[in-house]
């Protein structure tokens, strides 16, 4: 895909990305490495725990959504600089077996008015299970290059 | 520490967690696995980008104040179930050789009223470099359990 740049996103865009399954040794290697909780690391205490067995870090799941985000980005090689994230809602535990899917939604496109050659995108991500069911959602704001050859407002 | 229960948290608590190296294997490592862009896994690229240099993902620097989260954590092994998370911001680069350091204040201690064995911590974080520069900041909510031999309000 060639790079898209601030100017060729519009508002109400949406993409989705490709089906991130779950695995329990990659829940329990994450989390031994970044959150080494009993729930999340320790699948006979996890089961005797009030979710009944091993569920992913919720950093974990952010962190899955971000690769998903990178290979399914409609920028191009464009880079993303994650600038802000805001309303995150880790909404239902996830499990491993569960096979997640990402859905993104442009909200707001704006140019820069200090540094004209750059702007911010607003994208709203939500993230569902194999149920249908939401498990995370947060709105990220990302700071997208324009067009390099450009000049034109958006 | 023995564990801490909600009642046991103040408003205005404060604790600091402890050093947080940033190497650059681990930087590496982390963005090939879960944000595989440039300017985080590749060094000739990103030193002609416009950091200069590798910088860490911004999800890799929150995986490990998580990290500093749960070995610095003063409610002891009671649970740290994250249910939300409001107003991040990575406000500046993190690199390679960086020290960081997280301090955290208790915003909020509220009992659930339909379910009074549990209640919610706010949480304000802050990240710093070892420039005393902030790195990244948010605050998280955070579900823990009431005492459970009790029945006091808090």
């Amino acid at each position: 895909m060639p790079a898209r740049y601030l100017e060729d996103l519009s508002v109400g865009e949406t993409w989705e990305g490709g089906p991130i399954p779950i695995a329990e040794d990659a829940v329990i290697a994450f989390a031994k490495a970044y959150d080494p909780q009993p729930m999340h690391v320790d699948p006979v205490a996890a089961a005797q725990g009030r979710f009944g067995g091993i569920i992913a870090s919720g950093w974990h799941v952010a962190a899955l959504v971000m690769r998903d985000y990178v290979e399914s980005s409609p920028f191009g090689d464009t880079p993303l600089l994650g600038l802000q994230l805001d309303g995150l809602r880790w909404e239902e535990a996830v499990r491993p077996g569960d096979v997640l899917q990402a859905r993104r939604e442009i909200l707001e496109v704006t140019r820069s008015r200090s540094k004209p050659d750059r702007g911010l995108v607003r994208i709203g991500v939500t993230v569902t299970n194999q149920h249908g069911r939401t498990v995370m959602r947060y709105t990220n704001l990302v700071q997208i290059f324009a067009r390099p050859d450009a000049e034109a407002g958006c």
